[in-house]
């Protein structure tokens, strides 16, 4: 098979816009991040909001990781429903919690949620009693990334103190997402953390930090037991833009059709917002052409991806099928039902993202 | 039922974020569309890209409309299935031409495609011969908009000699999409082309004029036979910043939990970009908190809707529903598999977004 066939092939099977995805990279970046977290003596939980495929979770775990990392319950579901037992939620899941659905997982396994304010922790409460099993809780902890998570060792070490004393709730641990200069602050925050704990008599089992472009700081925080990443998965042009990631790591793709050519600077893919999605993050253009590299995809309408080619020589013809890399491939998997998966150029199976558009 | 109790209906029974739309606004929106192109003596067309339920279309033309738009074959598969056979889809389905399935909905219902290019043209020519059945085409004109469209009316006229000579397909007439400004230019553009289509023994049955902003200015084409408009069933921020809808004009909210106050002035909601979309619609904020209309969504991650809350003086609680009026519904409604529909503060129904997600 060659390039020009699988285009074909993927037009006339699946139709364009389609997304798709190089298993040998992917089996290639499992790999490297697994051997990485094997040399710091950490453990791998990967986060499979990237990809939201079973299949692919439990190549991860295949490959070592000792479980996975979701966002919200509902994929955890759908992960818990495919065999997968291990599982750490990294999110405050009142929702889930308030209606019935984290008390009916938990009656399936083990979970691991998290929380960073007493609310989410009296809501936990509610459904570890009526699941009549206890539910564990790490505490998420901010140390500058101005996300979710407490600010300080005290806030930390109160929540600490309040699962111990809530009944039906046990304490597990700490998760941080360092940014990339508070890897210093996140150790300052942890020493702390830890010495509190063990003056309530708690052991933080669970020491987690979190992100793909952080793969360079796996092993960083003295304590840490697992590291958790998503995009190294796939990879994308913020990864490659982060500098964690080189074009030939990027297993994913979205083949698209030039379909309109109608001035000579200027062209419309079919793939528009619908499918690449309006984030850039923070990117000039909005993916790579992999056929026009000088191109630039530079907006969207819903069903239209607008290129501008003033500075392609070679410019594509309405009916060409090209290959775009997107800046957030995470994102991208969210908006379809299904990835093409191939080998070389051959395609060798088609998998449904089985956990895409879980809300709770 | 109170809007609290009608809140904790919502968290209980469907968790949240969750799409919400009011019935009675939504009847209301397409009356006064439907008033406003009769009186106009212009056919509705309405895009259904914006809501993507048969029923809501259905519900469309009951209120007079002549048929629906669509964007995408797969969307016109879906509400063919429920039983609507008067379809445009205004895009140039080369994909959906090449991949079989025009031919298959073409033997189900005698629907009418798009295209700016030759390369369509072939593509439909093969698709009605597979088919054994005639395509009626559009040709999809630019008067300013830069998108899809030729952008000459001699282009406009080479097109329609091509189709009049294809065997397989049959002329139907002209789409447009003028911008704000692009009216008068667009009346130039369309009087030289019908003076065009006269010579060659052609009749342009269909003359449609597109979008929910254009409303006010529906009939202003001379010969506009339809006008096709999406937005305004539900509206949003982008249609109020527009200035041709109301606050009380927008049927579409997502309630979203308050899942995180980690500081003073900032706040973390459970809709992130993979609810309410990372499409700012070129507006400030990508959301409008009925609640705390002072409140900034300031930016997203994928479940994390980041809150500025600097300028509020009453602010939310951790556990606090909000209602988020979005900045551009379309791509919201895409995001999801359901709307909840109200009446008032009582649920009435769950509509599956049947057609969400229809790439090709």
């Amino acid at each position: 098979m060659t390039l020009a066939t699988l285009k074909t092939q993927i037009a006339r099977d699946f139709g364009t816009p389609a997304v798709v995805i190089d298993l040998d990279v992917v089996d290639r970046n499992i790999a490297r991040v697994q051997a990485l977290c094997d040399a710091a003596k950490v453990a791998n939980r990967p986060h499979i909001k990237t990809h939201k495929v079973p299949t692919l979770a439990h190549m991860q775990i295949a490959a070592g990781a000792r479980g996975i990392t979701c966002q919200k319950l509902g994929e955890a579901e759908v992960m818990a429903a495919a065999g997968i037992s291990d599982i750490l939620v990294s999110y405050n899941l009142i929702s889930a919690a308030r209606s019935g659905r984290l008390t009916a997982l938990r009656k399936t396994i083990d979970l691991t949620v998290c929380a960073d304010n007493p609310v989410t922790l009296s809501a936990y409460a509610e459904a570890a009693a009526q699941a009549e099993a206890d539910i564990g809780v790490a505490i998420e902890c901010d140390t500058g990334r101005m996300r979710a998570g407490v600010e300080t060792p005290g806030e930390a070490l109160a929540l600490a103190r309040l699962i111990k004393e809530t009944p039906g709730l046990t304490f597990r641990g700490l998760l941080y997402y360092p940014t990339e200069t508070s890897w210093p602050a996140t150790q300052k925050f942890h020493d702390e953390v830890l010495a509190g704990l063990r003056a309530l008599g708690l052991d933080a089992a669970l020491v987690s930090t979190g992100g793909s472009p952080n793969l360079v700081n796996v092993g960083k925080l003295a304590g840490a037991s697992e590291h958790r990443a998503g995009t190294y998965i796939f990879n994308d042009r913020m990864q490659m833009a982060a500098g964690v990631a080189r074009l030939e790591d990027c297993a994913l793709s979205v083949f698209t059709t030039v379909v309109s050519r109608a001035g000579p600077e200027r062209g419309i893919l079919d793939a528009g917002s619908k499918t690449l999605t309006a984030d850039s993050g923070g990117l000039d253009g909005y993916g790579l052409i992999l056929e026009h590299p000088e191109a630039r995809i530079k907006g969207f309408a819903e069903e239209h991806g607008f290129l501008d080619l003033a500075k392609c020589n070679a410019r594509p013809s309405v009916g060409d099928i090209v290959r775009v890399v997107p800046n957030h491939v995470c994102v991208v998997v969210n908006m379809v039902d299904q990835l093409i998966a191939v080998r070389g150029h051959t395609v060798v199976d088609v998998y449904p993202v089985a956990a895409r558009g879980k809300l709770v």
